[in-house]
């Protein structure tokens, strides 16, 4: 990022949840630092659920700015007016149908696969899903429960949280109090829960991973510390926010191109929160008779 | 916050380092709350150094704002240029000499001045400050000092970080090297740099908090986890931000008012990162001769 970037343009606004810039705080000084190199500030918009992106996207003064990132989602009534008011919008980490406007994501549902088919090969058959009602949560877990059911999978379980830490936590509970057996394997659908659900799990002197696995998504600077060193799939995130960047930049540079969707793959960070290997089988041998 | 604020007059601009963005992710959400609440956009820029805090003021549009929070120090000369065109600039948990413009800030000198006392009375001699070169981090690591050189303390020798977890981590390091025999207490100016030496101690086999003390600033979510459970000041985070907008917005509406500034105290959390019991002295018991 340039040492004092003149804003040469309007900003460009951000519409983002509360609960992304605790959970995930690496995000807003990548998207800020592209945002800044090509000359634009940031109009922030901190909202508390997706369910408000409708009426975010509606407060915001057209004529105030360049474009709008929206890290959340608005219905798709919400982008049509946009696209009517010619407002270049893009769509950060999820994606319409369609599809009507840009996008640019880490391919969710391929997460959850990734993860889900990890778990599955090293044995795991019961399975606790801590999902999320926002989009990117159902998107990845929908990719974890498809892999599962197609799988060898005995059980699987859901219990919603918020992303946050402490709703992993309580998620941790409330799947141990539905599932008899407990669980053997927990996919959280982001890193902050699956570490709410790894200190609860160790807080009640579980053994992680021998007795319990758990896994999160995102590959956030939390999840690699070494107390927790989780097995998560890791977003592109420089990547994809210079890639958001630009792909806005292009369309406020000509408004009629046709819609373009990029996707990226997560990366496996395989840590120490999962059991990847298949328990060793207690072999009966037969005893050599004496001779 | 509201569910949907229509920003009624111009965006505050906001002016903070990546690395507070980074260490301090609760902050953003409180300050674009506290404004969203008063029907204020946030136009945000995000520096790498604090440095570069005059060069962000002077990129500003004064038409395009309604106001400027800076999180970051910039200096006197900027801060003048600022008030002679008008602009109503609000230093937040910073403040300026003279004092020539409004700040609400936490006391930094007495968080340092706090923990100190409380490891001095605890009777540890022997202290690493982990210390940066922003004026918060000067403030506190000089209250420290200052306590430490009225108290009784043997060494004190200071490293510099950048706030981040792996300066803290490698300010452990250094401190190790330079320090024969070892500290058993260090004070880390954020809880970021602290929650890394104290990964680093753990990394080397120390014992905390038998062996060394490790004490941090701020009070962060991460500081709590219970894998940490940081002895840390916290700052009354809602507080200032809600303050700091409040000023600003006075401000806005009476340029000619005198400047004021409010400071907040700091509250001890005591976590478990901290030996603050007095270790137990070896008597020599003179032996009751034989009757």
């Amino acid at each position: 990022m340039p040492a004092s970037p003149r804003s040469t343009g309007r900003p460009v606004a951000l519409i983002i949840a509360r609960a992304t810039l605790l959970a995930y705080p690496e995000l807003l000084p990548e998207l800020a630092g592209a945002l800044h190199a090509r000359g634009h500030g940031v109009l922030l918009q901190v909202i508390d659920h997706e369910r408000e992106a409708d009426a975010a996207l509606a407060a915001l003064d057209p004529g105030g700015v360049a474009g709008i990132i929206a890290a959340v989602r608005p219905s798709d009534a919400a982008i049509a007016r946009a696209a009517a008011g010619r407002v270049p919008l893009l769509l950060y980490n999820c994606h319409a149908a369609g599809p009507t406007v840009d996008s640019v994501s880490c391919d969710h549902a391929a997460c959850g696969e990734s993860l889900a088919a990890l778990l599955l090969e090293a044995g795991h058959r019961r399975f606790g899903i801590i999902g999320a009602s926002a989009l990117v949560g159902v998107e990845r877990a929908g990719g974890a429960v498809a892999t599962l059911r197609k799988g060898r999978a005995l059980t699987i379980e859901t219990v919603r949280g918020d992303y946050s830490y402490a709703s992993g936590a309580a998620a941790l509970d409330e799947l141990f109090a539905r599932m008899k057996p407990r669980p053997s394997a927990i996919i959280a659908v982001n890193d902050a829960m699956a570490i709410g659900a790894l200190d609860r799990a160790r807080a009640l002197q579980v053994r992680v991973p021998r007795d319990l696995s758990v896994v999160g998504i995102d590959g956030t600077q939390a999840a690699r510390l070494p107390s927790y060193e989780l097995t998560t799939m890791r977003q592109p995130l420089h990547r994809l926010a210079t890639t958001a960047v630009d792909l806005l930049l292009e369309r406020i540079a000509d408004p009629l191109r046709p819609v373009e969707i990029r996707l990226f793959g997560g990366e496996m960070i395989v840590g120490r929160t999962a059991r990847l290997e298949r328990p060793v089988r207690r072999l009966t041998v037969a005893r050599t008779p004496r001779g």
